[in-house]
């Protein structure tokens, strides 16, 4: 079976502002503090079962050098560009028009490139499971993952009691919902059949570009007129034209929520999005006041606060429930509780034309 | 009547740091922002009342050449440096020794270095008011402050309800007490004849000597010593010995709470001891939301909080309370309920031997 792979990194990782820059963004940074960024990482992780050359990375034209410094390795052509960002739908298709040009039956995994992964072997353990049952007539394969905390800031995946696929621990999908509220997420965790969207897919190429001509049939055109053009010399013209066009779709939205042979495998390979500084306290351990401190801090009655110190002595009084992010040239100060407005500094910055903290 | 002025300026500042630091506290900075040192809007303020000549600045060794620098018309021979910290009493002892070689009858001012007073002329009639009083016999006057609000920070003075010297606005001092409780400190705000003792004095120098004398006598006899040897070759070495053998105590204790004939004068000219950053709200115009920003500072559903930025742009998401005071090497974050344990930031970074920071 020839596997590859497809790596998203197209992401501007706005939350985790100020490590993560416009010109720098999330997926090319080490957040875990291993000094390996975390497009390093999920390559790494991956090949053991996918040779590099068989390895495409989507990203936008502003990234591209980042990705040949990171993965000097990696095939030059194997870096897509998209001219726009039109979510993960079309970023999924033109990564199946390089594949299939190449393989058209190789399986596909669709992977983040900004996810933490703390057990790679289990991580491949249940790709490879994956890999069998997407190799099976037309099934889409999704990787779920078995929530530990009722996140309500995670979609879920609603899958039936018994799985389809034994050996592979795969189930059929029922459904999947959106991201819910407390109350709703506790059902969930305490029901046993909801896992979190993880956004990791395997597919064959063939099949997924057939339920793309199903469910997305105008992009579907598109697509194949860019495929068309790959190894031509209109290659980046006609990709600039029609990538365009293409609608702004998830293809959770577009294609897994709608289609049939949707099967989910429950991963337990210590999975972290890392979506915001929130993520810091899960993935790294705590002291005896709750607080994860790094670098330059002094913290006097401080408690569950996360502190990344830089050259700059941070010095914490009476801090709870604290993030601060000091960099070389902003410092964030956030309360955990409003994490999530971490991008109404960024919408600050850009009203007082301050782009240089962006 | 000739007029001469002491003004104390051997305190650390630690309350202010990172911004006060042991080579350069407080008082000579611009906490207010207008440019000008406290040390150096000291003096100005009491210059239309006292020449130059006649003022004295009692330091510490490590503050000369900061003294001569932001004063650069005050005498040489008028920085006073004490060779050991010994609190109040011997430093005002030292101050007398050195105005009663010049101007044994002198009426003498003794102001802290790093308070602030928003209403100079107002101030300087109180003094003026003030040297009347300590011209009479051997009275010892001391500026009380009209309490705003039931500060517990301060120690209070309570006087008799009716003034002494009707003219001059002064009143007998019943006692000094101490620092109050919250409760005792909304009584005395609604008693209406307690004040605040702001640590400002004004008395003969020979009625000061005398007081000394009565009450102090061992460091009055070292005193001695060290003023007669004043002008001689042996100044600095006699000093260096006698000033260390002198008791440390503050003249409120060994004076002022044991003495006869104290009068107070109560002040409102716009009086603040600047005595820790909760003071920046208290002398700076807050925003809508009680915040007072200053420099490179985004805040989003930030409140009541003071953040006072440098070169690094600060960004506050959802912070309550806080203080934030960013310097080209440190930086403070400080719930403003811990505010009185910033001096063990000091001691931490003492314990590393992170002396540079101090």
């Amino acid at each position: 079976m020839k596997k590859t792979a497809l790596i998203m990194a197209g992401g501007k990782g706005e939350r985790f502002w100020p490590k993560s820059r416009k010109s720098c963004p999330k997926q090319f940074l080490s957040i875990t503090g291993d000094g390996k960024t975390m497009i390093q990482l999920t390559v790494e992780r991956i090949l053991p079962m996918v040779d590099m050359e068989d390895i495409y990375v989507a990203t936008n034209r502003d990234y591209r050098e980042l990705v040949r410094e990171q993965l000097p390795q990696l095939p030059e052509e194997n870096i897509l560009c998209e001219p726009v960002g039109r979510n993960t739908a079309p970023c999924i298709g033109l990564g199946a028009a390089h594949i299939a040009r190449k393989y058209p039956d190789a399986v596909m995994l669709v992977l983040a490139s900004d996810h933490l992964i703390q057990k790679p072997e289990v991580f491949r353990q249940d790709l490879e499971r994956a890999c069998q049952v997407a190799e099976d007539g037309e099934n889409l394969v999704t990787l779920g993952i078995q929530p530990t905390y009722p996140e309500t800031g995670y979609g879920y995946i609603c899958h039936e009691k018994e799985p389809a696929y034994p050996e592979a621990h795969a189930y059929p999908v029922e459904r999947f919902v959106e991201k819910p509220d407390r109350e709703t997420a506790e059902r969930y965790l305490a029901s046993g059949h909801y896992l979190w969207n993880s956004g990791m897919f395997i597919w064959k190429v063939s099949t997924i570009q057939a339920k793309m001509a199903q469910y997305m049939p105008e992009a579907a055109k598109g697509l194949k007129i860019i495929q068309d053009a790959i190894g031509t010399p209109e290659q980046e013209a006609v990709l600039d034209r029609e990538f365009r066009n293409l609608p702004s779709e998830s293809v959770d939205y577009g294609i897994m929520e709608k289609a049939d042979h949707i099967y989910t495998i429950p991963g337990d390979f210590g999975w972290d999005d890392v979506g915001s500084w929130l993520a810091v306290e899960r993935i790294r351990p705590a002291d005896s006041q709750g607080n994860v401190l790094e670098g330059n801090v002094v913290a006097v009655n401080t408690s569950r606060s996360t502190i990344q110190g830089g050259k700059k002595l941070i010095a914490a009084v009476g801090l709870e429930n604290m993030i601060v992010v000091d960099t070389e040239d902003a410092i964030l100060i956030c309360s955990k509780n409003h994490a999530g407005e971490i991008k109404k500094v960024l919408e600050e910055l850009r009203n007082r034309d301050c782009l240089e903290y962006l």
